[in-house]
């Protein structure tokens, strides 16, 4: 079966928020984006998926002071194909909180997450409920419209 | 011959500049990190690194605003062993700005690169020449000290 995606003006197929959560759920790696003193900052982190929402552990800095503020932050992962030179990128887009309710850091914490780099200090979850989630695949040259 | 790296707080390996500038150089892609309407933004592109210098094409859009402005940029790259739960990341920040000189560009184009997203708009180049490069090696559990 071969489902005709809309593609953007760059010639990239456009994929449904779907496809996009489902790439980030399976993602092992995703890369958080936040301002730290006016500048971005992009910072890779083991995360979950739940529902509409993308949760990683941290302990105290930057990422979790951008949550405790409730400020913007961009999640994205990726996968390539230097090979075929072919790929895909999900980017979700939101403010960060921090999760307080025990009862839902319980439920996180029964999902068995652990870090890749896990020192014990990173017993903070911050949250992203993205208002944006979009998606973009790179199709092969041959396939392109 | 081991090489005996310093380590972090979170007991991460302190990647040294030149070994951060030969993972940058040997990414095949990168993620470059603005702040759009107050919100920070995550995109992939196909980059070069020329000296302490990391250039990529780009059309009109964002990225470009970005570099028109000489407004502040990350560029990011990592990589992940999901075997091993090992992996690697690198962070440049810096102010990023677009490449005007001809002889500059030409220098550029006789790289031969080519993005994976080819539309032929992207004609400009952003040049991203950091104030700083740091890295972070994730070493298997055994060996960590």
């Amino acid at each position: 079966m071969i489902l005709h995606h809309p593609v953007d003006r760059r010639g990239l197929q456009v994929l449904t928020a779907q496809e996009c959560l489902t790439l980030l759920a399976g993602a092992p790696v995703g890369r958080v984006g936040f301002v730290a003193e006016g500048a971005p900052v992009i910072l890779p982190v083991n995360h979950l998926v739940a529902g509409w929402t993308i949760v990683f552990r941290t302990a105290a800095g930057s990422k979790l002071a951008t949550a405790d503020m409730r400020r913007p932050m961009a999640f994205e992962v990726d996968g390539y194909d230097a090979a075929t030179r072919t790929g895909w990128s999900v980017l979700a887009r939101g403010v960060a909180d921090v999760v307080w309710l025990p009862a839902e850091e319980r439920s996180l914490r029964e999902r068995d997450h652990t870090p890749w780099v896990d020192t014990g200090d990173d017993d903070r979850w911050v949250r992203l409920r993205p208002d944006t989630i979009t998606g973009r695949r790179i199709v092969p040259e041959p396939d392109r419209p």
